[in-house]
């Protein structure tokens, strides 16, 4: 019953976490015209779907991975693989969603980082970087003292939540105000964004999807009968994944 | 020691507290006209006041009341008043808010409910509402089984965290939707939100505090050894607030 409830829940963090890309993607190549990268409009319309689905999506599937239930009898190590990969990957993406946005504002002499959703989108990216580093460190290198890694994961989850947090604000405020931005119904083109048209009910749409795909991993994180059962085997949990040579 | 690092917490959860309030109503007092009730834009700067003053600063003090250690040798009775307290006069300023912000467009024909922040915004004030309600009808109101107490307890204490994140990040999206319809540099008055103003700079730096007023709560929240402990008095954790007279 506890895995049920679980893997419904699971279920749901994927489905929701799919149709987050899905919808971020579709706005971008329907809406605002599709991918470039050539400094233009449509090399901007990168930055939405890499930082939704890296900092978002893949953040949060990398978060949830240690809860699945089915590998709780098998060996740590290549969950803790799994979880640092899908996280360098996010971490790719997120870099590369930073460069298309820092490429448009560069080519069209747009200032950079001067909204509140770009101070809090480039704080959530650079305590993101700090954590991969230092996640890396601690858990994954084998030099790194045993009284090290353990002061320092209940900070690494802690900071992991908070990074989560921080990303879906960012997006939030991103989708609005580039909503702002683009329906002004000052051309043929578009109506206004107070006006609702399909564009804006859409995007909208994609923000309460990341909230609640947020709400989903969040419920599944805080959870303790989900928590992944420490077996005694202390020296499994923190033992880094690369192994020094003895 | 444990409580010391509570107390500094705690101290730093307060000041960050009044500085939102104080930020947040200097911006709209010294950038935006001040105040008035009177359909005019005066009335719409209540907005910001009164919903970062309810749902974040009152209700973010509401959640840690009974994480204070000088506390917990007491009867948790009146801690359960002023938890409730507090929350109720964060749903009333939390409701002018949104009067402030609906007469405001009514009175100048604009839409209601078109944007994300609105959106978020609303759903948010919705589920404090109803948290409220149930809050009070569980564990205020002499009638509500035990059974239905313990139940409620762990939805409710996760409720609280959801309402507080959605929340913050309602506020977020809404100075930087604020700071976009305003600074919009087509006037001798205002500079564009790109030129970063002393405003922008003010207002951001207000949706900064308010970010890290959120973490600090969190903080005190998430950590365990903050938690009110369980003297095993279970029926004084469940007694209702107000007893039926036997």
């Amino acid at each position: 019953m506890r895995s049920l409830l679980f893997y419904l829940s699971y279920l749901l963090c994927l489905c929701l976490g799919i149709l987050s890309v899905v919808f971020v993607s579709y706005w971008n190549y329907k809406w605002r015209g599709g991918f470039a990268w050539d400094g233009s409009g449509l090399q901007f319309n990168w930055h939405p779907v890499l930082m939704v689905t890296g900092l978002v999506v893949l953040y949060g599937n990398a978060a949830v991975v240690y809860r699945v239930p089915l590998t709780w009898r098998q060996s740590k190590q290549p969950w803790k693989l799994l979880h640092a990969g899908l996280l360098f990957l996010a971490f790719v993406l997120s870099v590369l969603g930073l460069c298309a946005v820092f490429d448009y504002h560069n080519a069209g002499s747009t200032p950079n980082l001067y909204s509140l959703h770009s101070w809090l989108g480039i704080c959530t990216t650079a305590l993101f970087t700090a954590q991969w580093v230092l996640g890396l460190a601690a858990f994954l290198l084998p030099w790194s003292p045993l009284a090290f890694r353990k002061l320092l994961k209940p900070i690494h989850v802690w900071m992991g939540s908070i990074i989560f947090f921080l990303a879906i604000a960012s997006c939030i405020s991103g989708i609005n105000e580039k909503l702002f931005f683009v329906l002004k119904g000052n051309t043929n083109q578009t109506q206004p964004y107070s006006k609702l048209p399909p564009e804006a009910v859409f995007a909208n749409s994609l923000g309460i999807l990341i909230v609640a795909f947020g709400l989903v991993v969040y419920k599944i994180l805080s959870n303790p009968d989900w928590q992944r059962p420490d077996l005694g085997r202390e020296e499994d949990s923190f033992r880094p994944l690369i192994q020094e040579e003895s």
